[in-house]
């Protein structure tokens, strides 16, 4: 079958960035340069146009950015994203019949025999009968025109006919730059080709690309060891976690816990009198996902929580685990939204032998599939309505990918600046579908990538396209869940080791704030990746004022962070050769307002050893001559170096500061 | 908005192979094993089955292939192509609830605790209940099967129910690998996720990927050097050239030729009485692209040609080259199909200062394209007619993309055995989008390749996925447009040199026959591709007989190539080091009927001088040992060598025989 026009001769093709082929939004933030390259080409020789069109989704008009050529059928344009949200873009490319026309006069007229001197076998080139094609196309161009433009164009096609009436032997070419941007202003767009898809962008915030993540028990929180932390007690410390560089506290979930099955201290199965259970088992008498647990206080103490937090340009995080204790109120209210045994019980969460009884989880194949949707979609509507604006998701690749889709599309329609986190730990497919289908930030698997190797190959994947277009890694050395092996063993050096590598590899990092900060090592058991003594399980008293605390270089760390743009992107991110394989080198930097700013990170990863070594500098991606004396400031104690091109040694002790945070000044 | 039925759970991505995101067919040749690979998963840890539906394009049902895990969420399936044309295929994937139960029933009777010797801690497993889960599952799995089947099916759910009314202590498991394997046969695919496109794939015949041309102007076919040659002649020479082993015997447009600005020898612009002008431009008062040059003879000699080719099987490909000479019959009934200038005169080609004035282009802005389409079309459906299944299409790239993707599909309706050879020597994106849009072969660059390492990346490029998945390449080392400088000064050996290259180094090739069996060097003028005193303009005698004459090698190679299942694919194609930068190795295989059979070249590309050099075999590559004693044969002179490890000299004199073309038998 014909196509309903044949004339639209451009085939349009490898446009970048698209995700899945189109099928899922490509991510960028705020205030974003968005380069945009694809091929577009003709049959035959004529000169082809393209431009980008864009715009925010529901514009009633496209925005346009001109394609520019990069030589071999392929074209770039940028465009600034100035609003969150939904974007579109796709491509037009047309046929510029006034500019091949323009070239071929310019042609003519240099091969135009001379009659005083005409070259040997050089004929005529019909220069008259080419003015006036060129002035038809002209003519055409003014009729698009408008006002004075239209009036200017006709009179360059009054001025080419006439000039084509003189028949001279020889011509000046009558077409300046000025007339081919005039015309530009006008193309013809009669067969121009529309690339075969409107794709999709997602405009996120800062904070999704650079953010600072303090997670804390509330349930600890209080400064009496004898009493149940409040969410009082966590607005009193916000200033403090604020003044250490934090910008996201981060709450486990604050609901009513569950008393049927509820754990004991240390994972026990029976709990005692007076056990709190953990928080993930969610839900009570008092109530489920919109509830407070009565010993944390009240929608009044939360809303003050949220307002210390902004006072302290901090911003909220709540868990959200979508799972239910069976004392949950939806289990009595909606027994569909679970999977019901062929004995009339609900099937909690199991893994044989494994058991966990005290939690059900949601049957995303329920035939309410939709009212369960709805619910969920509102639990988080309703912490949005009293200020929340992050939300970490707890286990979502156990959730129907398309309830993600949806749920956060539907969220985002209302609130583009929500940033969901998704804490999943799977395998690699399912972590970035997760972020394909929406959600802002996800966790990595660097808690357990230790080694050299290991570190330099999963950094270059996840910090550099195709990944970065939908892919926000949030770096976590420890949550309450993982005590790594490696910090088990490897004392205070191994925690600050793993907490400079998270808090420079990643612009979005976090720590699961006291245990980290206080180097707590201590495991359940042997082999196990359980925190001894768990806050999942019961109170802890941290005592912060403790001379081992790193808190003072996590302090001095989150500073240059904020000091340095450099560490505020990843995709800059670019490993340098060292000759010791427990040292790790590796830049990045970052270009505002006319002024680079660029940090070297140099790392010792073996925690029990001082390691020295040569770095063999990339100096062209420095941007540093071969020869070159360059001044280098190590931001964690000031001291300056001098460096002289690209071999530089090092030596670091693990135990009084395994890293150089360096400035690289340029002179 | 939600989806339709949101409990799909199943994402599928990353299917391979797509050209353009499936905008384009993928190319396969009859009876090639077509393998789909893809991600499939889904959120949890539920069991994920897939497959790949696909279908001969109009079949009422899909056919199935399972597609078989790989690891990591990736599947791999294959099916066997076995008609010729369009066939479509997509991949479904699914939950399977009762692979997830098999291997949840696995688990808890393996940590069911001995009553007899319990283990400490171990908890019941709840067999029973697990037993009527199953026996559920089964129950849904039977009334989706039939006959004997569902009974079976039934007879288990009654012995699984039984099972768990004993209530017993311990149990033996009761699922098979065949209730696995029957339960299989019948999936739930109430929630089946389907690929959100059908994907399409092309089916060419064997000449698309292995082919051997020969290309003669008739009009030098006569034995009587005063005679212009006729199809008859052309007809009669046919067993010589078949003997040589080609199988695809290819004559320049046998139309009309134009008598307005006719080109005389050496492309003169004035043509003297008794002069033939160029084949290429195309029709006069006897007619156009339907008709036959008076000269050459009539419909019954092409005919007859037809047939000759036939009894020796061989094949005749028709020149189709869409420009008209100002007396094509055309020109004066659809004016409209040109381009008309100011002054109301068509427009000839030109490329200022050059002008092409006995050639007129066709305008496919043209307001009557529809009009245009469909008489080209007949073009190819009238000589499609007269016996022609291979046309080789003459500068497809001054025509429009959208003009050639109608062309070809519609001729493909009634014909896919139709073979188009696109003889574009353009821009690469120009060159690929044309095999996209249904050309089944392609010229390629190799005229202009002749280094080694450009050599080796050039083909590279051409011979492996994602080109390999639409585009053929037809190597040809001249043409009647192109006499590379190399073949101007390099001699014989220069012409044994590409001729081996382009017979070893392409499933297709070809040669433009007689000039290059001569060795015919002399360029119309220095720093020219041009012949002097082409055949384009004139008629030429060729004394075949020449003792200089490389047939014989060419008859040789032939042999080989036909004998050699490797030498008859691309996608094998290995380069192997060799430490002199005149001599290439390389090597293709292929397995038919279980026998690998490797063809290894090793080419001095120097034409003036012997080289000699070390091989690095990659052994691995070729299913070597690192210490193995192997057989090579060399077909060209029947001798063997005995190889030992990776390192085997090799020194060629390019005036006896500048390459190896070995045989590797592994013992």
């Amino acid at each position: 079958m014909k196509p309903v026009e044949g004339r639209k001769r451009i085939v349009i093709e490898e446009v970048q960035p698209q995700v899945n082929c189109g099928r899922y939004p490509v991510k960028r933030i705020l205030g974003d340069v968005v380069t945009i390259t694809c091929a577009a080409f003709g049959d035959g020789h004529d000169h082809v146009a393209a431009r980008v069109l864009y715009r925010q989704e529901g514009e009633p008009r496209w925005r346009i950015a001109t394609l520019a050529p990069l030589g071999n059928d392929l074209w770039s344009a940028s465009f600034i994203v100035d609003q969150l949200g939904p974007w579109q873009y796709t491509i037009q490319a047309w046929i510029d019949h006034f500019d091949t026309w323009c070239d071929d006069l310019k042609k003519r007229l240099a091969a135009q025999p001379d009659p005083n001197n005409p070259a040997p076998g050089a004929q005529p080139q019909d220069i008259p009968l080419a003015l006036r094609s060129g002035a038809l196309l002209l003519e055409q161009t003014a009729a698009r025109a408008k006002g004075p433009d239209a009036k200017q164009l006709e009179d360059i096609v009054t001025s080419l006919r006439w000039m084509a009436d003189q028949n001279a032997a020889l011509y000046e070419n009558p077409i300046t730059e000025e007339i081919r941007a005039l015309a530009a202003r006008y193309p013809d767009l009669s067969f121009v080709t529309k690339f075969e898809r409107d794709l999709i962008l997602w405009v996120d915030r800062e904070r999704a690309r650079y953010s600072t993540w303090y997670e804390l028990f509330p349930r600890s929180a209080s400064p009496d060891p004898a009493r149940h932390g409040t969410l009082n007690d966590v607005a009193a410390r916000i200033p403090e976690i604020a003044a250490m560089g934090f910008d996201v506290l981060y709450m486990p979930p604050i609901h009513p816990i569950g008393v049927a099955f509820r754990k004991g201290p240390n994972n026990s199965v029976t709990a005692q009198p007076g056990d709190y259970g953990s928080p993930w088992a969610i839900g009570a008498a008092e109530g489920g996902h919109k509830a407070i647990l009565p010993e944390l206080g009240t929608v009044a103490d939360f809303k003050n929580l949220v307002a210390t937090a902004q006072k302290n340009s901090m911003e909220l995080a709540l868990d959200i685990a979508f799972q239910c204790s069976p004392d949950h109120p939806w289990v009595k209210e909606h027994p569909e939204w679970f999977i019901i045994r062929p004995d009339g019980s609900i099937q909690y969460a199991e893994n044989p032998p494994k058991k966990y009884q005290d939690i059900y989880p949601l049957n995303f194949e329920s035939p309410d599939w939709r009212g369960l949707w709805e619910e969920l979609h509102s639990v988080f509507a309703y912490w949005i309505r009293h200020g929340v604006h992050i939300f970490r998701v707890d286990n979502p690749h156990t959730k129907a990918l398309p309830f993600w889709e949806w749920c956060i599309a539907e969220i985002h329609k209302d609130h583009p600046e929500v940033i969901f986190l998704a804490e999943a730990f799977t395998r690699p497919h399912v972590m970035y579908s997760l972020a394909k289908a929406g959600f802002s930030q996800s966790y990595t698997y660097f808690t357990w990538r230790t080694g050299k190797d290991e570190l330099q190959q999963y950094f270059e994947e996840i910090t550099k396209p195709p990944v970065t277009d939908f892919f926000h890694p949030n770096i976590w050395p420890n949550t309450p869940d993982i005590l790594h092996a490696s910090l088990q063993t490897g004392g205070r050096p191994a925690f600050m080791q793993r907490f400079i590598l998270a808090a420079t590899l990643g612009a979005n990092y976090g720590i699961y704030g006291p245990a980290f900060e206080l180097c707590e090592g201590r495991p359940a058991k042997p082999n196990s990746e359980e925190y001894l003594d768990s806050e999942k399980y019961q109170l802890r008293h941290w005592d912060r004022s403790a001379s081992h605390s790193i808190a003072p270089l996590i302090t001095t760390v989150n500073k240059i962070r904020r000091e340095n743009p450099a560490l505020q992107n990843d995709l800059s991110l670019h490993f340098h050769p060292v000759d010791n394989s427990q040292i790790l080198c590796y830049s990045k930097s970052s270009t505002k307002d006319g002024i680079e700013n660029t940090i070297l990170v140099a790392i010792n990863i073996d925690p029990a050893h001082e390691q020295s070594g040569w770095i063999e500098l990339d100096l062209k991606h420095l941007g540093i001559a071969h020869d070159q004396v360059f001044d280098v400031e190590d931001l964690l104690t000031g001291t300056h170096y001098q460096w002289n091109g690209r071999s530089n040694y090092v030596a670091l002790r693990p135990d009084v500061m395994p890293a150089h945070i360096l400035r690289v000044t340029r002179k």
